[in-house]
């Protein structure tokens, strides 16, 4: 059994890592913290928890992190890079669900996220937990940088396009939906319900901190770097992001054998048959990304339909996905989730 | 492993039922019939089922249900009791969801359902399927009447304090509310999204069909007819349904230790500690009803509150529920789902 | 043209009067005041205010409220009471959309709201502004205490039947159902969007503020202290409360009539052909309270449903009808609004 | 007063006809028809409007259409184009809410709408009814053709810039998301609250109708035919439309006062501050259309922003608001109404 810790448990991506983890049939919950909570019993902050897992917020002095297999971290971003040279040199692995280790070029993450790193060094060892793309790397990483929600469905959706060379990478447009919980699990008035039910709107259209992140992403697939205009939307939806790739096709080969192919072997990536449209729902809880694409009119312009869970795929899912991968278990160990659907 | 066939299965109950079967270990899927969409693989309607489901709805005649070990009916009223006879000769145990076999009075069914029903004789040996009252004779049924979603959730409230006659059973009252897909997935305009959207309303209010079906429960508990007030309301979520209860305290003892003796080795009946509020949420795809229960202002009045989740302890996971009792397997097997939250 | 001022005009009744009066053809906005974001355009929080009102929020000491015909307090609990004498002393008259004045027994409030009452001598003065109750007594009230939400819904559905001596008043049920703006624009967990959106739960079922106003309503109606259960849910809506009433029959005779008789003269109060169903939504946006009734079976027990827009009918619009009574305009006026459906 | 007429009025757009010329003052309503619900008071299918409407739906053959000033389609398409020259011939204006008359092109509109076209003639007369492009050619009018919702938003858009020149109009992107109502008042499946809500997808990625009749009024702002990228998609909203637009900047001039200027005479068009996204609830149940847009990292790419109801500017509101001006009427009459925000 491995022995696992979690940081920060009080968020959406804290309840999702004991969601699954509750039922994974290799893991052990050892600890999970919360200073501000500490003793309050998980199950009764979420009481779907109840009955599936026994343990209370603890103090994370307390929690005696540095005797676990594995630590997730679910914080603020800022958190993790504080923490986490001290639990790797005790032996533990750490899995930053947050974006400290995301971004390889430190003035990048500093401009964007506005602070200081706390520990550049480990930003070059760690490893970005794509595993559609860093499978063996992550196999033996000590610390994992999970992708950020928006990053995993755009990245997927135009990696075997860009791979093969088969679209302008000068010229990518991602237009992004996401659903609210995507904001966390923090008390600000543009969450509130009547602020964000039946209620769309784009923000940061000028720039988002994602954008790095996924250029970075982009450019490593085609080998030189992109130019992509990124604009997020918040859309009434508990969870689900719904991206919208446009691109210029530059070398017409059939497109449904790119994607089919280079997704053969990938358990959560799944590619539909040509002229679908994904829906969110259909991965709603699950740890899949589902990916479509068309070509308006039969022109130059290749629109690529990219669908994942936010908190699954997007961010627990696939922690628990890379976790499986580090510990040489099956990939899909607890992570056989069917969407909830309606 | 049993085989399993299910009838009718393009609706909500029916999609339910494959999220469930899908992944338990003791269910060979044999089956899945519809005359309207025979063919067709059952993952392209249901989207979510994509990689766990490999079925195509068949033809009810090229079924081979007769060769199935039990046969769910996930049909509209009035389906089942047409075919069930065949069935049980056969020798396959027969579950039906919707509500052919659930009131043991014909005349009063047939004043509900406005049909004459077609088998009168298996009304009598029919076996209503909630576990929580009828477990022993579930295990050796041949034909289970899987219970309403309404009528669950309003006899679990009220069954601990009727069976100890700790309220008077003349004024009962039940204030219930639905969300949508309980008008399961049929083409009618009042539960069209922008209908039902930010809308909250009340219907039948003079008389609802689960009214005689929870009558006949809570009169069976208590021992004596009851007088009931029933008024459902549509309410603008997926799933889930609250019941709030209503009755007059006769005799003054601890409530809480009443629900938590009745309910102790329930596997799937959750009693909240003392002046809670369960929510939808917490069972939201998950077979749990959870009960709690407020006396305002110290009076003679018990307010009890109970929730599920409609398509699940409401209908297809009961249902699943009943199968493990009937097949003598362990009652929670396939059945331990944690409720997605957020 | 009435000069008007607001006070704390950053919350949803706040923005609601807005709406509201800045289309109204006798009123002059002249202050909105908010200490948090003075200098701030009210368009700029209010988007949908652009074009309609060009004030900036300003702060109270710099407002000139005492030049005001009229100010309406749509501050928090506490607020009002601090600062209506002396405005009353200057001459303005004062409408308080929160709950300081509204219940007369000071032990009573002070007990539910937690704090000290700061003018005791105008609780007394205060007039409760129900028009359907106290239109007389408005007409020349110095100080108006708007009724809350659940409050108006509720005592409106039971008001004729208490009047008339028709049900039993000492067992008397109100199980009350509120969006999700009913708690204000506040930055609360609870409220957030992946919090709310899909839920579905009832909540201070042992006890809410709104009960003493309640019961002191409906016992100035019945003639004696009445007994009340009063259960509120929240529900995902953004505006609409429905509250479902239920007492006992005690004379029998034409309900319909008691009901179409009671409200005929009134503007604001619509009573639905006998075993209609009323909707939130054909409230939405409008100042209406829409009423139906029924009699399950025939029985004993009366079933009143009663729907209202929390924000018009249940805040704001009342507020402004109060208004229009003061000054001795067409009780209408600016009021004819045509619920938003769908 | 005008005298109006409505065939059709039991779907969405025909009730929202219904609230704002109830609240018109140069208005009244003569007859409103359905075939199928003749005889039914409106205000009964609709209750919203009772109080405002008086009128009963009515055969369209008893209707006496042709003593109408004008008459509203809000019917499916396909319908008015079989009664249009009747009505022009007994000197009834005519505004069509369907796409009957919007496309100029026949081969084109016989293609996207899969029938023969009844009257020709009538296309090559029919004025497109866009106010902010075609107001002079509306104000003499017999026939109008009101646009669809989504090319509304996406040409109001793209206006200012194709006009000036200042983007490329061979690579044009619309990114359209659309609430649920835009799908009509139709029983259809997909519609359902249970599938349409906590849901987002994209539909008719290859070829939807609206494309062409984009496509002809962007070819005409900018004198060329455009090549243009259209992909609608659904989002859980009863109203609204969020289009995004990118374009490549060819001319490098201060954005801003292009679009101020463009519009500084329009009522109905917001152009929001530099740097702002206009949410689609600021327009619920307002004429207006809000636009900003955005030039991320300061490259050469531009991201519009064009949010509307699609009820109101996207169909009632703007044929009304071509109904003030075929009538000489103030252009704003009946329709100044404010967003319903929250």
């Amino acid at each position: 059994m491995i022995k696992v810790g979690i940081v920060g448990g009080t968020g959406y991506t804290g309840v999702e890592l004991l969601r699954l983890l509750a039922r994974h049939p290799q893991v052990s919950l050892t600890a999970i913290t919360s200073r501000k909570e500490a003793g309050m019993p998980v199950a009764e902050m979420f009481p779907n928890l109840r009955g599936h897992v026994d343990l209370a917020f603890c103090d994370p002095q307390q929690a005696g992190l540095e005797n676990c297999d594995v630590v997730f971290f679910a914080t603020p971003n800022g958190i993790a890079m504080q923490q986490a040279r001290e639990l790797l040199t005790a032996g533990v692995r750490v899995i930053d669900l947050a974006a400290d280790f995301r971004i390889k070029d430190l003035a990048v993450w500093q401009k964007w996220y506005g602070m200081e790193h706390a520990c550049p060094e480990l930003v070059a060892e760690a490893i970005y937990g794509l595993p559609e793309v860093n499978r063996e790397q992550i196999k033996s990483a000590r610390l994992v940088a999970n992708p950020g929600c928006y990053p995993t469905a755009v990245q997927l959706g135009f990696l075997p396009l860009l791979e093969a060379g088969l679209i302008d990478p000068q010229h990518l447009i991602a237009d992004a939906k996401s659903g609210v919980s995507g904001a966390g699990r923090k008390a600000e008035v543009h969450a509130l319900f009547p602020e964000a039910a039946d209620n769309f709107k784009a923000y940061g259209a000028s720039g988002h901190r994602h954008l790095p992140e996924i250029s970075q992403g982009l450019s490593q697939f085609s080998g030189e770097s992109v130019g992509l205009t990124f604009v997020p939307h918040l859309t009434p939806l508990i969870r689900g992001i719904h991206a919208t790739l446009y691109a210029r096709v530059v070398k017409d080969i059939d497109l449904q054998s790119v994607f089919e192919s280079r997704y053969a072997d990938e358990p959560f990536v799944d590619v539909l048959p040509a002229g679908s449209h994904p829906e969110t729902r259909s991965v709603r809880g699950a740890n899949t990304c589902r990916i479509a694409w068309h070509r308006p009119q039969g022109g130059d312009v290749v629109v690529i339909l990219s669908v994942i869970d936010n908190l699954v795929k997007g961010a627990s899912g696939q922690a628990v996905q890379n976790m499986n991968i580090m510990f040489g278990l099956p990939e899909t160990m607890g992570l056989e989730l069917i969407g909830l659907l309606p």
